[in-house]
């Protein structure tokens, strides 16, 4: 029986032996994956960098308060980021699908164009979904460009949806009852034990119990310190501060608090933020010589 | 070679075949990972919960620009929970040390008494600091009152400090120099290499360049938010709110913006949102008839 627990530990055993620095998820409530400075920095500049970790990612919208067997407010996303890309990348991904079980000779796995954008990151791709038996299991994504600017050498990601993908693999199809972890003393817990209780409140909170005005306060000092920290030179502060701004637009925009013509200004307002904190760590990668580029070839 | 990953596996891997949920975590910045939700909300009530988990625990007061070998403003603990406490427990920690390599038999490895409290959160403990070979390694806590309510169930905490640990393991003396991954493609990266940069950065932010007007706003509007929250009867929600006030309290405190007397305000006021949220919390659990409790014990 694969858990929903031994799947992550299957996927950082692959990608860890496959040569991938293990992260730990960013400590910010975010969207997807992509905002953590494991994906969202490092893509920047000619650097080489790998890596792994899972991210919760937080989608106030997609809440339903532990009523829809497959909608959740925050799922976990396992990330997989290789720069520069190598050539084999589809193969060594379907080599993760066999460590969890998922051999290619028995399943149905289609490789589907679908080019990726992030509007509030000023990102975009080409890549794949990937879809087993007929359902999207993953995101492959090849950077072209992030916050705004071309990339330099070019990053895949690799998203796996981890409910979906354990639900496949217990055969269930809700997924508040997957099988969280087992053992012998009989504690087995489902994800709904660990998870029901937060997705009702959070999706309350979300949908109903917002306070607009509270969030509109605090995207506007949560931008202004981000500016702010961009002139003293603080890239990675300033990203702290600019990844709330990203939330708190979420929650707003779950809340239905603003209309389609400001959802459009928040947008571009944290694209703006995103672009700046960019620009001046990529300048200071560049004058720091891009370190890790001359660890790895030695020069 | 344990590397600094390979240390996280081997305790993911021992506590997770011991019998603890695996958990994620937090995606909020935090002091410790007694903030997380496993262990918070999970100690109230008289419910049966094991979980294991890495946090990053971020303490601006402890940064220091990257230029001392063992301090950090943030740093990576790996935190175990069991209730109600084996009796054994000293044995089955003995045993996750010689999991990594640490045998008892050859090393000096002492239990000593420290009792632990933590101000903001009301919580108070009987337990040990363990010490290997004269290095403090460890901190085990029986819970005896969590947000300023009695447990009802005795909860026990192991905290692993993941640095000081994994220094001891490859006989490094400088946190910077610890081998994070290790790889046959040459792209081992140390703990310099993924986190100096963002070490100097957020000393720089805590010490000199946060704003602490911004800040006192930010504690004032989610302090209002938690406990709007709490009349709204959403603990968890709340929740978010209390952590923010306390990694805010945190930075403030370290950019020596408050004073003495401020400081044991704000502590105050931290520890009254966490008393409100856990109280809501509990009596929404009972009101549920503490449903994992009767989970485990089948009535």
């Amino acid at each position: 029986m694969k858990t929903f627990q031994s799947v992550i530990l299957s996927l950082q055993r692959y990608w860890t032996n496959y040569g991938c620095s293990l992260l730990q998820p960013l400590d910010a409530a975010v969207g997807a994956g992509t905002f953590h400075y494991g994906t969202f920095l490092r893509s920047l500049g000619p650097e080489p960098w790998s890596a792994c970790y899972v991210q919760p990612s937080r989608r106030p919208a997609d809440g339903r308060y532990a009523e829809n067997p497959n909608r959740l407010q925050r799922y976990y996303q396992f990330q997989t980021v290789i720069k520069p890309a190598p050539k084999d990348l589809q193969e060594v991904y379907l080599a993760s699908l066999s460590e969890l079980g998922l051999d290619e000779r028995n399943h149905d796995i289609r490789f589907v164009e679908d080019n990726w954008h992030s509007p509030t990151l000023g990102a975009w791709g080409l890549g794949w979904e990937v879809w087993l038996d007929g359902m999207e299991i993953s995101q492959i994504t090849y950077f072209q460009e992030i916050a705004g600017i071309k990339c330099q050498s070019i990053l895949a990601e690799i998203t796996y949806g981890l409910e979906r993908l354990s639900m496949y693999l217990q055969k269930i199809d809700n997924v508040f009852d997957l099988i969280w972890n087992e053992n012998q003393n009989n504690q087995s817990l489902t994800y709904g034990d660990i998870w029901r209780e937060n997705e009702i409140q959070q999706s309350s909170y979300n949908f109903e119990d917002a306070n607009p005005d509270a969030l509109l306060q605090l995207f506007e000092l949560f931008e202004k310190e981000s500016y702010r920290l961009v002139e003293k030179e603080l890239p990675i502060p300033s990203y702290d501060m600019a990844i709330q701004c990203s939330h708190i637009f979420n929650v707003l925009d779950a809340s239905k608090a603003i209309s389609d013509t400001e959802r459009v200004a928040f947008i571009k307002r944290i694209r703006s933020m995103s672009h700046q904190i960019a620009l001046l760590y990529l300048k200071q990668r560049e004058e720091q010589n891009f370190p890790l580029l001359h660890k790895h070839t030695g020069t």
